[in-house]
């Protein structure tokens, strides 16, 4: 693939500075970049990236135009790290084959399940009755959407991906388990990313609901009747129990767990690994991890920890009574 | 649908306070409840539900059976979430088709395995040589049961599972890993659910283990030789390692972790995201999780918990020595 | 299935004592060993599995040649647990039938995708465009292998693995987040081996790099750009997140998390469930795992952490002041 400066100008904007006749056959990290590839530097606090990079063109801020403009050609605007990522979005149909309209041959779809035809549905997938599939959406190969399952449009679904499987839910009885059937669905809004392998139940009695923009990233687990708030993100590993309310604009880092009937407001950011034992009604970062160590000092620093209570009440002694 | 509160209880006994006539629509929380639905009071403790609910009938125990019917109808049964388990297994033939017998034609069924007449396949799975599945259980789409499994009767296992894969078992040699090939198969009783995408890995020599009534659920991970007793139920995300030996009765936790060639006894419980380092022979609770705060007061406190040790022994000194 | 020793050391080598006619039925551990049975003793530390065996034949180290022969035939070799991977691979094929070569007919194989005519694709597995599976590889059923993907020679799939789905990369604008297309794919090396269900994301921009011999156990997450060094082996569950980079000969216990971006040198171990949330450049085991207590001794210790920071502003006071 080779295309201009001139062509990406025209179609994504920005204020060119130097050639637009330059030819550009790859975008690239600037660590990694040829004198045939176009990079950038997301925040101005990488501008030291900009010295020894060999690429074409690096995509800037205004605060770094002169700099980027004194070593080749730059394109300048606002926000470079979203201008790559619309660079890439112009990029990939360019480069390689885009999933077509209309369901593979291989997928098994119920009679009754309702797929838009601008839809795409990928290779040895299953969609079952009552379902439906929204327009422009992509489900990848070898995902199930089980029964009554509502997926807006534009969403991009990875394979693997379970929807609409049973809920974990049982009733205790004579020292085993009676089983709940799981009578609810999953409605998942528009322009919903949901990554390999990640499960999302269906509702006990109500639906598991995905608001619109919610991106979830792979093998991540959502309980049922969990509702996570529009714009919210779920890094890898990430598991949600049953019936939480995440609200709009959470992140969660990798491997987060959350329990069952907590509520999290808006604008709440957890920590990878971080266990959330208790509903968070403010906005912020919250965190809760073990600090590695070498394992010796570990060792040594966790039995400590299972005498912490008693230190503490040494140390209230020794602030009374003294030694 | 439609069905009466005469036709519920004709069903799945309990007393009946009220219209027989009554029309029921729906199952629902109390919470969301309208005038066609029916709900219930788990337990006593929940019994403020009752003031605001909308619902036309309630399930309660016999100590709200009063204060129930004074509000509406009733059906009082000794274990009201009991008798919502099991009006929902009675609901769910009724509101939406039943996995038949047999086996979807897209399913790959190795002519050496052994299929129940009364079992079904889901679409897209695949069945191994040697395997069998018992009757009336019910495998889902795209589940993979590799050579030589055996799964017992009225099982129900969600899509994506993989069953029979290769435990994780290699000698090092010469700096790199020789591989041991996993000769035993699994082996699952009646009863047994396993969740979506969950994995079960076959033995290396003897048989992976899980005994009637156990509940796996999604994106569970269970290593070679492990034995879980009966009626255990892991929640979601949960990892057990190699030839760890679960008891009869035990629960875990969202994201719990079992080290391998660990012993845990009967009734034991622990907690979401617990990592279980070292056998446990009594029954109880059990839990180690670092608290959630915010994370500036995380990192503060993180940091000291890497000086623990030295701070127990100035502690030790002070109380010997004095400041 | 029925071989003599004979067989086994011709076929094996190492040093027989004992009857070479001796015919061996299973491969057993020497707990569970019967008479037609051949076991071993991975390691003179555990030389008291000797006593109560009933196997026919011990494969032991030279420090046990006397006392294993005392008791019954003994293969002596200077690695038995190696010893045991290389019986369970001769093993193998004799016992039950091996995948051969070939696509299974259920797969669905892009015309542009390169299978070597000694490969294995297994049933209902998806191979994309531009990928290339290489010489006796055997993928498992139920895969995806992506576009663009390359995987080495001698590798092996199991079922349900999701190679080159999209990484998860999203620019933050107007509060949501705009996609950045995954322009990058995945390159796996000679001799991996990757478990079921597992997950692995194409680069963003450039490959994300497995390089040869490493192991992935079940549930694993790779995310984009990562790179593993040779003959790194990662148990289940665990998580490592975009372009960090994991030197050769590391190994990763069950659970364990790695953040983005960050390097761990070689020869580097992390304990089970541990969180890697800084670069590591010096080889070693570490850790970090809250340790598991009786659930209301965690409580008041856990309780007590959230205010260590202040503990040792107090012990601090304590020793400058006194009580």
């Amino acid at each position: 693939m080779r295309v201009t400066l001139a062509d990406i100008v025209a179609a994504l904007g920005g204020q060119l500075l130097g050639d637009g006749n330059l030819a550009i056959e790859r975008i690239a990290s600037l660590e990694s970049a040829d004198a045939s590839a176009i990079g950038f530097v997301a925040h101005p606090r990488y501008r030291n990236q900009l010295a020894g990079t060999r690429a074409a063109c690096v995509i800037v801020g205004p605060e770094l135009a002169d700099e980027a403009a004194a070593r080749g050609a730059a394109i300048v605007t606002p926000d470079p790290y979203r201008y790559y990522a619309r660079l890439s979005q112009w990029w990939a149909p360019r480069m390689r084959p885009v999933a077509r309209a209309g369901v593979h041959p291989s997928a098994v779809i119920d009679p009754a399940a309702d797929v838009a035809a601008s839809a795409h549905v990928g290779a040895l997938s299953v969609v079952g009755a009552g379902s439906r599939i929204g327009a422009d959406t992509r489900i990848g190969a070898r995902v199930v959407i089980a029964d009554n399952v509502h997926i807006g449009a534009r969403c991009i679904v990875h394979p693997g991906a379970v929807i609409g499987a049973d809920g974990f839910g049982f009733a205790p009885h004579a020292g085993g388990w009676e089983k709940i059937e799981q009578l609810g669905g999953v409605r998942i809004g528009d322009d919903v990313e949901i990554g390999a392998n990640t499960c999302i139940d269906r509702g006990a009695l109500e639906d598991t609901v995905l608001e619109d923009g919610v991106k979830l990233d792979n093998l991540v687990q959502v309980g049922h009747n969990v509702r996570i708030g529009a714009h919210s993100a779920l890094a890898g590993c990430v598991g949600i129990a049953g019936s939480a309310r995440i609200g709009a604009h959470c992140t969660f880092g990798g491997g987060a767990i959350v329990l069952g009937h907590l509520e999290l407001a808006d604008h709440v950011a957890i920590s990878a690994a971080t266990v959330v034992t208790r509903s968070i009604h403010k906005p912020g970062l919250y965190s809760g991890v073990f600090p590695i160590d070498d394992n010796a000092s570990w060792e040594k620093n966790a039995a400590t920890l299972r005498q912490l209570h008693s230190l503490r009440e040494r140390i209230r002694n020794l602030e009374k009574n003294g030694p």
